[in-house]
């Protein structure tokens, strides 16, 4: 499911479920489990070394009814394999200067993090106007996105970290929430 | 009351009304409620589309009175637009280094805000030796002055976020606390 | 006792006594006082005037004993007046990208803080692989770094900030924590 840009993704998709794979047997597994949830997109972390053969085996047999992306993108080298894979989006934790404009560059649709004010002030210098708010819940919850929205009212976030079945639906009505990601779907 | 820099205006106010306002009809009671409580500062909050007008009203009617600033400044663009109707002051809620740059250059007085270390000692390189410590509350409130007291013994901090009439004067004790913000004094 | 690395120096050490020195007087006691815990570092505070003096003494009495280093660096002249006094290593409260390249022209093994993802991906992108995590009861404590050893697998953190005999046994505990700053051990 290619879209062009990272807000059509997460607009279209309100729970980002944050998968790390251990190994290429389950990806089918997974996948089915997302889909029986009406789970259309999955974030593969890159915590394992199976990662980007996930992405791959995923992109072979599912690209059609997921939107595949991969996060805990910190450099270059990495976004570069994650384009050699064709990841549908990237998510990073943090901002980092050369890596945002190499990502503008690629074209991939990305969500970078930010969890200060002055890092949200230097992701809109940099033209960004959606943020992954992160680790959301050690940085002030909801509280924090409360303020965020009277400060930055142009800015939508994706708050991950935290996250839970019982707490995610109140992030969700923010109104400066277009998503939020967790694992809490993939216990069990 | 024009003063020339800002910490020239922040040691004489101690506390900074941070007001949005929604109708040009309300600004002559807030100004007169502020003098009432004898406070000569105000803040208007660039959350409203009505915010220039209001400070182009209050510079009209009261600038004998009250030194008049504008927060929530996040680009240079606002910068510029504050500039044209002549505040005393501007307030941004982080630190942004082009921003910082062209603050400097215009010759307004102005605040920039910081919540982490990093962004402290990314501000003194700037040359700024005043920041806004903001949101104070969610980013550890007094234990953080406290502890940014002991590293940063030069910079002095104006917290705001949070700050109730009941926890300011905790505020205003600290050694490196010029002057708080908050909007408890418009309530009622 | 000089060694080449900041790793191998924080690997060698699992607490830093973190130590603000107010006369030259209290040199010799202070550093016997951690000998006779068998500690043999020290982060000697530039909160007070005397500190580089201080440093001066011990290099001069204690250097076979004691690795000395020189906290709360900030900017490049108190990296140069440390270094004209020879001190071991470098701690800097934050990260601040001229201050890093500087410490990192200067050969003298140093590290800076951290707080937040973006910086911590700021410091990986100059190079730094260990960080001092600051201040880290404010920004969350044990759960941030386990949320940061799955984001950052690669970065090691020495936690300073409101630690105490009781808790940092915990953060020594962790994957990601090469070593704890404090003062906990200097009290009485």
């Amino acid at each position: 499911m290619k879209q062009n840009n990272i807000e059509q993704i997460l607009s279209a998709h309100s729970v980002i479920p944050v998968v790390t794979i251990h190994s290429l047997d389950e990806v089918d597994s997974i996948i089915a489990a997302l889909i029986e949830k009406d789970i259309r997109v999955i974030e593969v972390t890159l915590r394992t070394a199976v990662a980007f053969d996930a992405i791959k085996k995923m992109k072979a047999s599912y690209s059609n009814e997921m939107c595949i992306g991969l996060g805990t993108v910190v450099n270059v080298d990495q976004m570069n394999e994650a384009k050699s894979v064709g990841v549908d989006f990237i998510v990073s934790p943090g901002l980092e200067e050369n890596l945002i404009k190499e990502l503008q560059k690629s074209g991939i649709p990305f969500i970078p993090g930010a969890a200060t004010p002055s890092e949200i002030m230097q992701g809109m210098e940099l033209g960004c106007s959606i943020l992954k708010f992160f680790p959301a819940n050690l940085f002030g919850g909801l509280e924090t996105l409360k303020t965020y929205a009277q400060i930055f009212p142009s800015i939508q976030f994706c708050p991950t970290g935290g996250i839970t079945e019982e707490t995610h639906s109140s992030y969700l009505e923010l109104t400066n929430v277009i998503c939020v990601g967790g694992s809490w779907m993939m216990k069990k």
